[in-house]
């Protein structure tokens, strides 16, 4: 391992599954990616690895996330796959953190106190932060002397102002339970606009940028000279909107209504989580692709289910083109962003009168490849860019153990 | 009484109060206006009445809905105020009624039907219809010979298109129990839109219009050659704007959230109807007035406020200009609409990328009257104009009545 050229490996581990990824950086290559999956479940446990020469797919039972970090390392040092001799080669590890509060508005090296807030925000975000944690914990059980650095999807969005993160709420809601918007995937809303101030040669500092994360989750996010400024997951990752299985904005009303004709709330919680968005809408799928195939065959539900799902994003674009005064950049990302020609058609042949003018020939040409899909004449520039949160996990732990600088 | 000049009487019957107002039609003379407040209640209650010549406000005890209503009744025959000489020169009741459902996108002349289809739509606001029902059935006994019009808060919203009207919910919520955005304060949406045509000499057929009304309520609604397209408020009045006390959009996650931490359902549901909003942001007063002297005073709270409330709405108007593709007028209305000369201002300060560029010296000299307050060369005219549903109810009730044409 040289100093120079150290591997970074990037851990995102969730409730039933540890995503990694291991970068050469500060070049940002990808040696090799996997995933354990089904942890803990009685069958249909996976290892699944991607290296150069590598694409396993391995029936694997483990029975905790200890087992499967404990894979995970051996894999990653399993001569057969010649990715790395031992693990001191890993110079450093990057985890996805869900939830920051309103502690960090950057990436954090990880230390006591670091540990400590992440534990106290595991109340706003109990399903993710807690299992992202024993991931930080079980990295410094196995390897104890290698640097570790949490990056917040929470932590982009502390630029946000009190107008954009207060809710009409009393005052006591958030001075005692904390009830604010924080908004969700900034790695991703932080990697495509950097991403694009690189391909169109533009600098932060005169451009705004509004960046749709449109995968199972999606999000919207308003970005002035490089500060988000307005996203719309707020408290929660269900606000905003229309999912693949998440409702999005609703009149809260709703809630206690239903909760009078005998729904419990939790329940309610999963059905607005699990069971709404595109496939409560279609009752078909919460999948685009399938979607899509329903809309040719001239599915009714499919059809509505895809124009609310546009009209919505279309509100959020106006919502922050309005408050972003001038806006040069609309960026597409997410698997429905990258992949979803259709719907990028969609959305923006009602946004003409915002600036934004499509090319739609570029936007079917272009697919799903990186680069621009507006016309030349287009006073805002329409972007397709894959996201790459991984990388931008690697290059802020990168960054805070040997580059020393501020993640910018 | 005239048949080419009948009276028409404009009756809102809410839960402790009834307003009343006396029109000539069709040339809109208002003859008489007044109250019966705090109705049922064991002290305080109050006769107000405005007539050529009189200004009078009456401590009156009234015990119920009935004898509110033969108070009425009784004052404006009374010979002292000189305004009827008997009930017959009543040539027409309009009634305001919040809830038509998704039964009636127009005003309806009641009959058995109309009435059956308001006692349906209670469930769907509990308060309001029903009082509005009383209203209704107590002329039909005391004046069992005049024909009365029902004119609905959401019967101009009936026009929107699934994708602005359905929420990204398991279609069984809207197929059993009639979840969907119906929005509210049709009648003044559409009473300022008509005027707002007529004062710039313009017709619907091409021109698109956002209206903001303001009150303590508030609601802004996009108006697509006449016919309302997306509106604010939702299943309830309760969704969209931050207002006076209530919370507006929130993340519906933060109900459950409270709930687990020990708030009842209905208690939760008073908090974000009757102590958020303005309110509760600024924890000094629903008022803008109040708030605007402590924003002069540097209150931090009441700055935050009046800034979310104002972000709020920007992010609306953004929304209904990206949807609407062209806008050409945007109205205030309401009574900070109207008379919020400062929030005006606040709201339009950002928003001259859409077109709309307020001339703030206007803003300032025109104050509360009707008129437009946007420089000359404003691609979109903004325009001030005071709100008059009763009136837009009278015109209803007269033209169902005497014109028998439909309402447009």
């Amino acid at each position: 391992m040289s100093e120079n050229h150290p591997k970074i490996l990037v851990i995102n581990c969730g409730s039933s599954s540890i995503k990694f990824e291991l970068f050469q950086m500060p070049n940002s290559l990808s040696i090799a990616s996997g995933m354990v999956e089904r942890i803990g479940a009685a069958s249909g446990g996976l290892l699944c690895l991607k290296t150069l020469g590598v694409n396993l797919s391995d029936s694997v039972a483990t029975a905790n996330h200890q087992e499967a970090f404990q894979l995970i390392l051996k894999t990653l040092i399993c001569p057969e796959y010649n990715i790395l001799q031992n693990l001191d080669e890993i110079g450093g590890v990057g985890h996805r953190v869900v939830h920051g509060g309103e502690d960090y508005h950057q990436s954090m090296v990880v230390d006591s106190s670091v540990i400590s807030v992440i534990e106290k925000n595991c109340e706003l975000a109990p399903l993710h932060n807690s299992h992202n944690l024993m991931g930080i914990l079980e990295v410094q059980r196995l390897m104890p002397l290698t640097g570790q650095v949490a990056v917040f999807d929470t932590a982009f969005h502390q630029s946000l102002p009190p107008a954009a993160y207060l809710y009409g709420l009393p005052r006591e809601f958030y001075d005692k339970h904390r009830i604010r918007r924080y908004g969700f995937h900034g790695t991703s809303h932080r990697y495509v606009a950097t991403r694009a101030m690189k391909l169109l040669k533009r600098s932060y500092i005169n451009t705004n940028v509004i960046t749709c994360h449109l995968g199972n989750g999606a999000s919207i996010c308003a970005i002035e000279r490089g500060r988000s400024v307005d996203t719309s997951m707020g408290f929660t990752p269900l606000e905003g909107l229309i999912m693949g299985t998440r409702c999005g904005d609703i009149d809260p009303s709703i809630i206690p209504y239903l909760e009078e004709r005998g729904y419990k709330s939790q329940e309610l919680l999963e059905i607005l989580n699990k069971k709404s968005g595109l496939l409560g809408l279609s009752k078909i799928s919460n999948d685009l692709r399938d979607l899509e195939a329903a809309v040719s065959n001239g599915d009714r539900y499919a059809i509505e289910a895809l124009d609310a799902y546009a009209h919505q994003i279309r509100k959020y674009i106006g919502a922050y083109v309005a408050n972003l005064v001038k806006t040069d950049v609309l960026v597409f990302t997410g698997g429905i962003g990258q992949h979803g020609t259709k719907m990028r058609e969609r959305i923006c042949r009602r946004l003409e009168s915002l600036g934004i003018m499509m090319d739609y020939t570029k936007n079917i040409q272009n697919a799903s490849r990186e680069g621009s899909v507006s016309h030349d004449y287009s006073p805002v520039t329409i972007l397709v860019i894959p996201t790459n949160e991984e990388l931008q996990i690697a290059r802020d732990t990168y960054q805070l153990l040997y580059a020393h600088s501020e993640v910018e």
